[in-house]
C-alpha cells in the first residue's frame, strides 16, 4: 500500500494561484515589489520540504500515541520536541509574525499556503504553531512596550509559545459568561501584576514540553466590572515567570488539571487550567478584553480554513495513491490491469475532492491578501471581515465531507486505522466546532456582514463575480462558456437568496433558522468563482499543458457537481423557520 | 450531562407506520389476519424494552474495551455473553426466522422495527444477530435436509451464530477474483465433506465466546470450476464439528489469525480467518454460490439501511437530550433560562436530523413489506429489488450526515469520546462500505434495475408519488399543499434525470459515473415521498395532536431542508462523465 506518512507539498497550485490567478504579481503588489512571485514560490517550496520531511513522519505517531498526562505535566511523544526546535531554527514562527513584531512580514496569501502546509503536514503540530502565531497578531496589536519585549520578542523568536484561554465550563460560545476573575495586586497600578482566579477548558497546546515556556492569553472579569461581555479583559500569563534576565524562572500559579481524550487531533494537548492567582499582565485596557481577543480570534478563524484545507488535502493525496496504485478485477472501458482510481466512480470521489481542496485553497488566498489589503486600506476592512466567516464555515464543513469521501476511496481498508484515512476523517472533525462553531460563524455572517449593511458588501462579491462571468464568456472556450452558465444562475440564485434573507430581518429567528444554509450557499458560490478565475488564467495561456487540462476537468467538474448545491440551499434560505 | 447509554425505542413511529401511513392493517394484511397492528405494536415495545435495558448500556463499554485478540481467541467484553444468552432465550433470534425455517416468521415490516432496535441500542452487538439472520435465509433457501438439521435448527434457536465468508485480500468488490478452494474429500460424494483452504478477511463475528459455535458461510472455488464469479461455490464449515449427537465436537481447521483495529464497531470482532483444509458441506449446487450468497447479501443490505437507522437515530436522541437540558446564555426571542435546544441554529440540526431518520425508518417499514409481498407475488420482485440499493445506499449516506450533525449539536464537547456523540460518529462510518459500498448499490441499481429495464421500475415509483401528491392536494392543508408542491417538482426533476441516465445507456462511463448521485436522488426523493404518505395519514385525524403537529413539521423541514437536493443532484446527473 502507498505510504500514508508521505505529503506532497500544493506548491505548483501556490504558485498559479499567487502568480497568476488573481491577475499578475499578486505577491509583487503586496509587498511594493520586495518580493516576487518566484520568491514566494522559493519560500514555499522550503516550507514544504520541511513539512513533508520532518512534520508529516510524526503524524501518524502523534495519533497513536498522542499527548500524555503524567503526574500533572504533558508529555508530548518522541520526537516532537525536536521537530519543533527544528521549526523554530528554520525561521517559520518568524515568517508568521509581522515586521512590526520583528516578524517577517510575509504576505497573507504567502502565509494562507504555509498555514495549509503545516496543517496538512500534521495538525495537530500546525496548532501550536497557529495559536502562537494568533497570539503575536493579537499582542502586537495592543500590548505594551514592556509586554512587547518581554513575551512578543519570546514568540516571534519561536523560543515561547502562546495559547488562547477563554473557554469555560458554563462559558463556550457564551462569553459572557466567563467567570475568572482578575484583581490588581497593586490597586493603584493596572500595569502591575495582576492575581487570575478561575478555571479555563479545551485549551490546545495549554501545556507541553517541547518549548521552555508557554504565554497565555486569557480572558477574564475584573472587580466591579459589569456583567457580560463588556466586563472582559485580556491579560498575559506565563507558565513560569520570567526573571531578571528574561528567562524562565518561578512557576507560575497555573496548573494543569487533566487533558482529554478526544475524537481526534490526539497529538494536540487539549488541556484543563486552573489559574489559583495565577500572576497576569493586562493587555490593552480594562474592558478591552473581547475586542483584543478578537485579533487572535480572526487569526486562528482564518488559520481553520487553512488547517481544514490541509487535512482535506492529506487525506484526498494518500486516497488518490491508493486508488492509483491498486488494482482489482476490470475497469469498465479500461485496458486490463488498470487501477481502480479508472473507475468512473473513484474517478468521481477523487474528482469531487481535489476540486473542493482547489477552491477551498484559492479562496484562503484570496482573503488572506484581502486581510492584508485591508489591513494598507480601510476601505477593505468590510469585504475582508466579510469574507472570514465563509472562510472558516464553508472550508471547514466541506472538508468534514471531503476526508469522508477520502475514506470511501479505500472501501473496507479504510476502516481500519493503520491505514491512515481514518485519521484525518478523525481530525478534520474538530474544524467546524472550534474558534466558533459554524452556526458562530453563520450569524456573524448574516448578522453583522449581510444584513447590517443592507447587503452592499456582499453584492460587491456577486459584482465581482459577474465580471468573471464577462471574462469566461470572452474566453469563446466550451468549459468557460459551462462555467459562465452555471455561475451565472448561481449568482442569480444568490441575489434571490440574499434577497428573501434581508426580507427576514424584522423576524430574527428566520434569519437564524437558515444563516448556515446561507453561509454554505455564500461558501458554494465563492468556490465556483475561484474556479472561474483558474479557467480564466488558463484560457490565456498560448498553448495548454497537461497541468492546465487538469485545472479546467476539475472546474468543470465543480460546477457540475458542487456548484448545484447552490439552487437547494437558496430554496432552503427562503423557507425560513420551519415552525 | 444526559445519560448516553439511555435509548429510548422508536416504537411510536412503527406504531404509526404499520397502523396507518401504509394504508390501514399493514400487519393483517401481511399475516393473512394472524398478527394486528397492536400484536406489532406489544412484539416491538417488549423487544425495545430488551434493547433499553440490556444492549444499550453495553454499548459503549463494548466501544471502549471491545474485542479482544488473546493466544488465537477473541474475548468479548464482560457481559456480552450474558446480553446474547439472555437475547437467545428472549426469543429474539427465532424471531427474525422464517416458519419454513422453524421461526415465528414476522412480517418483513416488524422486522425492520426489530432490526433498528437492536442497531440502535447496540450496533456492534447487532451485527452478530444481523449475520446469523442472514445465513438463516440463506441456508432456508438454497441447505440439504441434513445441512437444514444440522445447521439451520441451531442458527434458528440462537444456540449457534452465523457469518459470512466473502472478502479476500485480492477480493473485495471483485467477487471474481476469489482463490479459496474447496476439494471434496470423496470425489464422487458432493454431498460429502468438503476441504476448505485459503484465506478470509473482514469476517465480522467470525471468532467470539458468547455462543458454544460458529457457523461460517463460505465461497469458494471448486476444482476445474470456470474463473470469475461463475466458479463460485457456497460451503458451511462450522468453527467446531457436529458430533453424533449434533453438539460441537472437534475443532475444525479454521485458525483466527488476527482481529482489526478499527476505527468503530469495536464491540464487533472483524476477523482474518485461514481455512486450512477445514471441513465444509456444499449448500446447493457446485457454481451456485455467489446466487446463494445474494440471498444472505440481500438480506444484510436491507439490515445495513435498519443499523444506519438505528445508529442515526441513538446518535440524534443523545444529542437532543443533551440540547434540551443544556442552557447557556439567552436564547433569541426566548425567556432566560431556555435551553440551547431553543437556539434556531440547534432546531435545525435536530429537526434535520429527526427528519431524515423518520424517512429512513418509514422506507426501511417500506421495503421490508415490500420484499414480503414480493415472496408471495412474483409481479413485485422487481419493485423490491429495486428499493434494496436505495434503502441500503441513501439510508446510509444520509446516516452519516446525521451523526456529523449530532456530534455538532454538543459544541466542543461532542468532540470528547466520554460524551459518547464521537462513538456514533465512528461506527456509522462503515455502513456506507461493508455489504457493497455506496458505489456497488448505485451500479446495481442503474444497470439491472433501471436501464435494464428501460426505467418502468422507477416509473412506478414516480407513479405512486403522482397518486400521493393528488392526496396531498386533495387534503387542502397548507403543510400538505406545499408537500404537493414540492414532491411535484421533485418528481418532474426525478423523471428527467432517469432519462438522461436512460440516455447515456451507450456510454456507461457516463451513466457509472453518475450512478451515486443518482441513488442519492432517488433516496432523497424515496424520503420526500414518506413524508408525503405521512402527511395525509395525520391530516385524516378528526383534530391533531402534539405528535400530529410534530410530524407536519417534520415534513415541512424535510421538503424545505433535504427535497430540494434532488434538483441539485439532477443537474448533475445531466453531465455525464467530466473528462
Amino acid at each position: 500500500m502507498a505510504d500514508s506518512s508521505r505529503y506532497v507539498p500544493p506548491v505548483a497550485d501556490y504558485t498559479f494561484l499567487l502568480g497568476e490567478a488573481f491577475g499578475l504579481d499578486l505577491v509583487e503588489r503586496a509587498t511594493g515589489g520586495e518580493l516576487t512571485a518566484d520568491d514566494a514560490t522559493d519560500i514555499l517550496t522550503a516550507a514544504g520540504e520541511f513539512a513533508a520531511s520532518v512534520l508529516a513522519p510524526l503524524e501518524a505517531v502523534g495519533d497513536r500515541i498522542g499527548a500524555r498526562f503524567d503526574d500533572g505535566e504533558v508529555r508530548m511523544p518522541e520526537g516532537y520536541a525536536d521537530a519543533y526546535r527544528a521549526f523554530v531554527e528554520a525561521g517559520w514562527v518568524t515568517a508568521e509574525a509581522p515586521v512590526s513584531a520583528g516578524g517577517d512580514g510575509l504576505p497573507g496569501a504567502v502565509r494562507a499556503g504555509l498555514g495549509e502546509m503545516w496543517n496538512g503536514s500534521n495538525a495537530a503540530f500546525a496548532l501550536c504553531w497557529l495559536l502562537t502565531a494568533g497570539q503575536i497578531h493579537a499582542l502586537d496589536a495592543a500590548a505594551s512596550d514592556e509586554l512587547r519585549e518581554t513575551y512578543l520578542a519570546k514568540l516571534v523568536s519561536g523560543e515561547w509559545t502562546g495559547t488562547m484561554n477563554l473557554t469555560e465550563p458554563e462559558a463556550g460560545t457564551d462569553l459572557g459568561a466567563i467567570r475568572t476573575v482578575a484583581t490588581p495586586r497593586d490597586p493603584a497600578d493596572p500595569n502591575g501584576a495582576w492575581a487570575i482566579r478561575g478555571q479555563k477548558i479545551f485549551i490546545t497546546w495549554g501545556d507541553h514540553d517541547v518549548a521552555e515556556n508557554i504565554v497565555h492569553l486569557v480572558l477574564a472579569r475584573t472587580p466591579d466590572a459589569p456583567a457580560g461581555a463588556k466586563g472582559l479583559s485580556l491579560f498575559v500569563a506565563p507558565k513560569f515567570l520570567p526573571g531578571p534576565s528574561g528567562a524562565p524562572g518561578e512557576r507560575n500559579a497555573i496548573t494543569t488539571v487533566s487533558i482529554e481524550h478526544k475524537l481526534g487531533i490526539h497529538g494536540s494537548p487539549t488541556c484543563v487550567l486552573s489559574y489559583e492567582d495565577a500572576t497576569g499582565y493586562l493587555v490593552g485596557e480594562v474592558g478591552g478584553g473581547l475586542a483584543g481577543m478578537f485579533v487572535m480570534m480572526n487569526s486562528a478563524r482564518a488559520g481553520m480554513g487553512f488547517q481544514a484545507t490541509g487535512i482535506a488535502d492529506r487525506a484526498y493525496q494518500a486516497a488518490a495513491a491508493y486508488a492509483g496504485d491498486r488494482t482489482q478485477g476490470t475497469v469498465l472501458d479500461r485496458p486490463v490491469g488498470a487501477a481502480i482510481s479508472e473507475h468512473p466512480d473513484v474517478r468521481r470521489l477523487l474528482l469531487s475532492a481535489s476540486s473542493q481542496i482547489f477552491a477551498m485553497r484559492a479562496l484562503g488566498v484570496y482573503v488572506g491578501d484581502l486581510l492584508d489589503r485591508a489591513d494598507r486600506d480601510p476601505a477593505l476592512t468590510k469585504a475582508a471581515e466579510f469574507f472570514v466567516p465563509i472562510l472558516k464555515g464553508w472550508t471547514t464543513e466541506d472538508a468534514v465531507q471531503v476526508t469522508s469521501e477520502a475514506l470511501q476511496v479505500y472501501g473496507g481498508i479504510g476502516y481500519i486505522e493503520e491505514t491512515g484515512a481514518a485519521q484525518h476523517y478523525r481530525d478534520v472533525r474538530i474544524t467546524t466546532i472550534y474558534e466558533g462553531t459554524t452556526a458562530i460563524q453563520s450569524n456573524d455572517l448574516v448578522g453583522r456582514k449581510v444584513i447590517r449593511d443592507g447587503g452592499s458588501t456582499v453584492e460587491q462579491l456577486f459584482g465581482q463575480i459577474d465580471e468573471t462571468i464577462a471574462d469566461l464568456r470572452a474566453a469563446g472556450d466550451p468549459v468557460a462558456t459551462r462555467a459562465a452558465d452555471r455561475l451565472e444562475r448561481s449568482v442569480a440564485a444568490s441575489r434571490r437568496a440574499t434577497a428573501d434573507l434581508i426580507a427576514f430581518a424584522g423576524a430574527l429567528r428566520d434569519v437564524h433558522a437558515v444563516s448556515v444554509p446561507y453561509l454554505m450557499l455564500l461558501g458554494t458560490l465563492a468556490g465556483g468563482w475561484m474556479h472561474g478565475l483558474a479557467v480564466t488564467a488558463v484560457l490565456r495561456h498560448p498553448s495548454l499543458t497537461d497541468a492546465d487540462r487538469e485545472r479546467l476537468t476539475s472546474a468543470d467538474f465543480y460546477g457540475a457537481h458542487h456548484l448545484p448545491r447552490v439552487h437547494a440551499l437558496a430554496e432552503t434560505i427562503a423557507s425560513g423557520e420551519i415552525a
